[in-house]
């Protein structure tokens, strides 16, 4: 071995120990009383969908809508929450598909977290809804610490990144229930091997479900859409 | 206009301002004797490499310290910090081109800090290097906020994220100095507008210099090495 490995603390992280733990307690709290909301209002499902930037969840967003939406054997009415620390361009392209959506900016905050879900939801008529998605701060580490109130963490991520990610980023792939492999189309022109990806992200949580597919071709939508609609 | 918009302040982020602002000073400060001790030493230039995971950051690394050693006209001896939450794959695989590599573990925390910096540079002889790399976390949120006494920051995009990413997350543009966009050769097969990518980070930051390039397939190599190599 050439190279040395040390393994460090942030100052900032040892400081902020303390005053993190009551803050993680206050959202937990606020999250249960949004899981609770959520169901009171029949909303079956909420996804809290979380991935690098650029991993495709909005398109893959947008076509899971336009699917929801158009074909007849599915009765399901979904609503979005999309999560930016800056811009509203993500809710402009999902208010495109006729779904309600709401834009949040978080500006220096690199996730969301259960007050602004809190406060977002008062602006949805939740009677009316079947399905919540809230797509994240596009980042691989701060969302994995907080709850929302969702049912299920959904992490994606694209052919185009490492197959190492699930390996330097345990924490996103222990607290989803689903693991999205997106833009598969893609995979041919790549040195990327998807099996290796998929098995580094089983070796850190063996429960994963696993999708793989693509938004742009439609592979592998079906299933994703089917399960989904599922309850 | 279908969607709302709400802009927040995270709980976290204005619990912890105080606290922040004094470390961040700390870090400053160490920064600030980093970038003394480096200048000391003769390293001519240390580049801060940042970007989402899976940008290419690490085979743009590998790539660059391979041509840096077999071209003659270059004569630089170059070294690699590696930062990532876990594992020691980057380093084992900068190691493998010869030049002295140290990985940094940094668990929970979602980029280096100064302090980290410091103890790294002791395990290096800097009388002997010319460049220093550090590969910072995957993140485009957090590294943006942490001086660690380099040179420059360089901010790192692949064509197969969207083009909107200098706008949803500017400040890493904003400290910046140099942007690669990567994976170039992967364009044909995309709807990527690299293009606009420029021009949305161009308008967040005007003084960037751009370059774009594959580490696959070599285009666009040359001006990015005589750039690095150029005192």
């Amino acid at each position: 071995m050439r190279f040395h490995l040390i393994v460090m603390s942030s100052c900032v992280m040892l400081k902020l120990l303390e005053i993190k733990k009551s803050v993680f307690a206050k959202n937990d709290e606020i999250a249960a009383s949004n899981r609770a909301r959520l169901a009171a209002a029949g909303v079956k499902k909420t996804l809290n969908l979380t991935s690098s930037p650029g991993s495709g969840k909005t398109s893959l967003l947008v076509e899971t809508l336009n699917r929801l939406k158009s074909e007849a054997r599915f009765q399901i009415r979904a609503g979005v929450i999309e999560g930016d620390q800056h811009t509203a361009n993500d809710a402009e392209r999902i208010a495109a598909t006729g779904a309600p959506a709401l834009q949040i900016n978080t500006l220096s905050a690199c996730h969301l977290d259960a007050s602004m879900i809190d406060r977002a939801l008062g602006e949805f008529d939740l009677d009316r809804l079947d399905i919540l998605f809230i797509e994240n701060v596009g980042n691989l580490v701060c969302p994995a610490a907080y709850d929302l109130g969702e049912s299920m963490k959904v992490v994606i991520m694209s052919v185009t990144e490492g197959e190492d990610k699930p390996l330097k980023y345990p924490r996103m792939f222990i607290e989803a229930g689903a693991l999205v492999l997106t833009k598969i189309d893609l995979e041919e022109h790549l040195d990327f091997d998807s099996d290796l990806a998929v098995n580094n992200a089983l070796k850190v949580n063996g429960a994963l479900r696993v999708f793989r597919l693509s938004a742009k071709s439609g592979v592998g939508l079906d299933e994703w859409v089917d399960w989904i609609a599922s309850t």
